[in-house]
């Protein structure tokens, strides 16, 4: 199963991300935590330290190795490789494989189109068993949308907070997913301390749509000036009830 | 006098832009407020209706009237024009001339590099007396600074809060914006609750990069619910204490 996980600037995209790998990684043999966003700390949410994550190569480096190897083909002939050579470009942290999209680039130099290019067809081309999972923390708003970076994930999960704006955000990627060919978007709601943003939340789609809530966690924001907060591990034990509806979803497909 | 505000996601840049938009309003004769991320709410945050906002016709859209008027030189060649084209682009709102970027676009259908280069050509040649400002809120994260989109902006503004995740954005937008040849960027520390938080803040910059706190406000949250929620005005008592320190900066240039 390839997830992606999207939502509005600071809802906690990266937070809930990390906490899903971590809870994939209980029962799955192999999770795949991809970074698309080059401002993201991904990395740093699920353990791995931040010097470890900005020495690793980037995925887009895959490209002209591929390359060479193959000539200029396109990538879907390039299917049985993709998997294999992944490793050199992932870091290994017990069962998770991290993956960075791009590196920091100098100012005024270019846009991220062809990381998100690249790492389009790297996940498309990626070959799961069932024992296999891809995580996607995406960069916050709509561009990745736009690009069609997450284009052949099973399903698209957008963080909410209650909040009118992240919520606009939501129905935005739902519209934009749809686009795409996502069929699935579910929605988790973070950050809820009464139950009026609960319902606020509840308000704005089906019960369907909803896969579960999030309460706001003191701990995480008083966490967050310290190097290395475990702001997934606060998150798992709520996390494990969206994983398994998370595989229903994926049995439904 | 040119501004741009930047920040992590979810910091609070457009609440922030907003206050600063509504408080140069008050001494200013005319200011520019700019909404450069496709996936930004800058419109309501200043109290500008969303259906009217949504309807404005994208700067982009510009170029091909200007190419239709002067041939496809080069943008520098078309100063004089840029400002009464504008009028046709924004919104004005009190004494406030609303723009934005860019519409929303389909799902995979392409990135937003045409918009951001447009934008930055439309903000280097706009000529400014000194009774006009513009401030351009940007989207989350750092892609609009490895685009240029920002470049020629006298001062890069970049919101933080008491988050380590934060604060190694602002350091990154700081390295970038140099890259840029923006010679000023100050920070300004958002939802201070406690002391601690205020002085990890302080710990992370030197006194003369920090142009002010605001406090964390519960108000902006709860209303956060609600679909005109007037957060900047909120702001506005502690924003005007900023809004002198940049005029400081901008009397230093």
């Amino acid at each position: 199963m390839k997830l992606a996980i999207s939502g509005k600037g600071g809802v906690g995209k990266t937070t809930i991300a990390a906490a899903l790998v971590k809870s994939f990684a209980e029962t799955h043999q192999t999770v795949y935590a991809i970074d698309a966003d080059p401002d993201a700390c991904l990395a740093a949410a699920i353990g791995i330290p931040e010097e470890v994550a900005s020495g690793l190569k980037p995925v887009v480096e895959m490209r002209d190795l591929i390359r060479t190897k193959t000539g200029d083909g396109a990538f879907y002939t390039l299917n049985p490789q993709v998997n294999d050579v992944l490793d050199d470009y992932s870091y290994q942290y017990k069962n998770i494989k991290f993956i960075r999209m791009g590196g920091i680039k100098k100012g005024g130099s270019e846009c991220y189109c062809r990381e998100n290019t690249f790492l389009n067809a790297v996940v498309s081309s990626l070959l799961l068993d069932s024992s296999e999972v891809v995580i996607m923390d995406m960069g916050a708003g709509i561009e990745h949308l736009s690009r069609g970076t997450a284009r052949g994930v099973d399903l698209m999960l957008v963080v909410v907070e209650p909040s009118r704006n992240s919520i606009n955000t939501a129905h935005l990627v739902k519209r934009l997913a749809a686009d795409l060919g996502i069929r699935k978007v579910r929605i988790i709601g973070n950050k809820i301390r009464i139950a009026r943003e609960k319902e606020y939340i509840e308000n704005h789609f089906s019960p369907e749509e909803i896969l579960g809530f999030i309460e706001f966690n003191n701990e995480i924001w008083e966490k967050a000036m310290e190097p290395n907060s475990d702001a997934a591990g606060e998150l798992l034990a709520s996390m494990r009830e969206v994983r398994e509806k998370i595989l229903r979803e994926a049995g439904d497909r």
